[in-house]
């Protein structure tokens, strides 16, 4: 693994899981792995558990980390080729990904989607950036088509929380009053695919996901029905694909209630608007997945940071 | 001490400020026992002193530290209680709390009050929401009524500098052109009523602190009268408490004079507004302490994570 | 040496080449140096190089680090004397350098000039200020004239790549849309009068650098006629000094070209706007140095900071 940008960056993904939990039950064990090896985090945008978590599973394994707002801290960023650089922009990414890998052994990046131009977007240009660049590995800390270390993150957490062998696991989009990425959504639907789980979605209409991303994983637009006998509802909203980053429904039946998940898990990868997603009562129970979910995030990070540092 | 969140924390003060003056003689001695301990520094407003000191104090301790703007870098939190959060908020404390509690062994917040809603700064609702939530001690670098590490470290300060055995201890008003919070002046009367000093206040009238911080520490309302055989002047500004958050006086008359001071130890928490709080004349005579105070806020900190640590 | 300001603070600029590259090729050698010392670095402008390879330099020598964007992070910092702070400044800078000082062994600051005032920048107040009243070394990270950690970076990688005896070595203005500040160009001129090479500049009339700093150093007013035989051209937009801070020229035959260049080797500080300062194939091509002149910051700051803390 050269760089860790997507889930199907993931050769086996029950071997991974079983390293991650490794990993947590002694996070300390490869302090010295990370000796006078440093990460970089490099955000265009906010976060708080990618943050916290990756600085932390750096920490474990010994690494150094620098944390920067690449907007407020730096300068404008240039990603077209061949531009006369007389507007905005400062630096071009050919530079700028060149340069931190002089200082950094590991670059980790987040950068959203535009949500308005949708070819863009799916060129993943930042991350791709970074990545053809950048002569160090680059990890990717939310791009705009997905979120592989949160994805990973929740395959580990189901495969903790299992009771069954086969778990019925169902992606439930619920409602939101702004324009939200497919990233979370995105990797998760790629984490279960490669998991020995029943896997199905539930949404409304107008809010079918990439068909390239979906692939032939059953979409039930019952959410009551989809929900039957489930183990895990893993709850998201996203703007439109189709018809692109708009938001088409806030009907708030598709909330997430007690009563509509009876003894399902709940999960939700943060941060997540109570009673407008999800209900206090689901979230204030002993089904909710979430926090043990923040807490995975750390041996996620772990598990790929030592992998990296491993094949350096 | 499970949280360390006001000055009535402190069980003994005196073997308090004899251990951090042991801290301050032999800063490194207890450097493993944060070894694989993480500190999380949040501040919801700016600062300077209290950011870097709890840094050095934790890197002292050799703790591993992760600081965050939380407007800034991360959402907005949300902190009432059953909301719809359909608005600008995107984070419940119930969560963010929770969630930081993943990757860090003590939270250290800065929550400033509004200065507008009373009821809303007295109930403390940031801290005490960080408090009831977290799962790991919560450290208060100022909240809307306190700042505790900065009393203690203005108590430390003056057992360092006193001559006589029981020093006289003026809290002084001074002008300002902005409203300014209680949280300051709150915790130096709590950490002087807990001295064996004869400590009285003096500001103009309309200016009175909360009463049941106050209690019977006596209020001299001319300035002069109470600066007679003073050994220590500490010097703050704050807005009205009972016409709450007004500025209703910016008489220059209140400014402190190397004049009024006389032999009297000149102390502040900083930052002070030169010529408008104090003449240049006090604050570069030797009789200033507070870079003392600034450096002495290393060592109070470094007290209250290793109590936290060891109480861990 | 008590603090590092300018080029003119470095002695022996062969001997400290040589030991940069020294710490170049053994990077950890002196990780027990910085044990339990710390530097704060103080951004009052934006930074990407500096900020990343000033850090990875105070780690290489076992430093802790503390960064800040003072502006955002904590006060408004007034540096006149004598004034009633009333304004928006809510810090005197005798009191923030002396407070900074109380927590960090050395204190790493940036401050760009105003371009305005032209008699303001020539102070050079802010860094002058810290030096006069922080208790620690103090590192210029940029100020209003100089970037001398960037000058002796160039003057390393000159020496790293020089094939000849006494290399030819060009200063060229090239053409930018915006106002940018005459520190880089000033520090390396200052450099270059210390090295064995034959050192000239071009650039259009009406940018002249500050006559005391170019001395005698040849000045050629035509570009193409200054690049033959160079052996080294190293290019950088700087604003109008005599006419001060304003933009005189944006004529693109200015552009460094590859024709232009031959065999010259590229030398630019970054960030670089492409096509607009220099064409894409010139930074393409492996006559460019920008990376490897970006990597040897690490070890320019690695070697101020070791040679301040074993001052210290």
């Amino acid at each position: 693994m050269k760089n860790f940008s997507s889930i199907s960056d993931i050769e086996d993904i029950n071997a991974w899981i079983d390293e991650a939990k490794s990993l947590k039950s002694n996070p300390y064990l490869h302090k010295n792995l990370g000796n006078n090896r440093t990460i970089g985090l490099f955000f265009f945008n906010s976060s708080l558990r990618t943050r916290l978590s990756t600085q932390k599973a750096a920490l474990n394994l010994g690494m150094n980390t620098m944390v920067m707002n690449v907007s407020g801290d730096a300068w404008g960023i240039e990603f077209e080729d061949g531009t006369i650089m007389n507007g905005t922009t400062a630096e071009h990414i050919k530079e700028a990904a060149a340069v931190v890998s002089q200082y950094c052994d590991i670059i980790a990046v987040r950068a959203f989607p535009t949500l308005t131009d949708k070819v863009k977007d799916e060129s993943e240009y930042v991350l791709k950036a970074f990545m053809k660049y950048a002569t160090v590995p680059v990890v990717n800390m939310e791009s705009a088509t997905g979120h592989p270390l949160q994805g990973f993150t929740d395959a580990m957490t189901i495969s903790e929380n299992s009771q069954s062998k086969k778990p019925k696991v169902v992606l439930s989009w619920a409602p939101h009053v702004k324009s939200l990425p497919h990233a979370v959504a995105n990797s998760f639907v790629q984490a279960m695919q490669k998991m020995d789980v029943e896997f199905i979605m539930t949404h409304p209409k107008g809010y079918e996901l990439n068909p390239q991303i979906v692939g032939d994983t059953p979409v039930v637009y019952n959410q009551e029905e989809a929900f039957e006998k489930a183990d895990f509802v893993y709850v998201k909203n996203w703007s439109s694909y189709k018809d692109y980053g708009k938001v088409l429904n806030t009907d708030p039946k598709w909330m997430i209630t007690q009563n509509k998940l009876g003894n399902a898990k709940f999960m939700h990868c943060l941060p997540v608007r109570r009673n407008l997603i999800v209900e206090d009562a689901v979230l204030d129970s002993e089904n909710s997945l979430v926090i043990q979910q923040a807490n995975n995030r750390t041996f996620a990070a772990q598990l790929v940071l030592k992998k990296l540092l491993e094949n350096a």
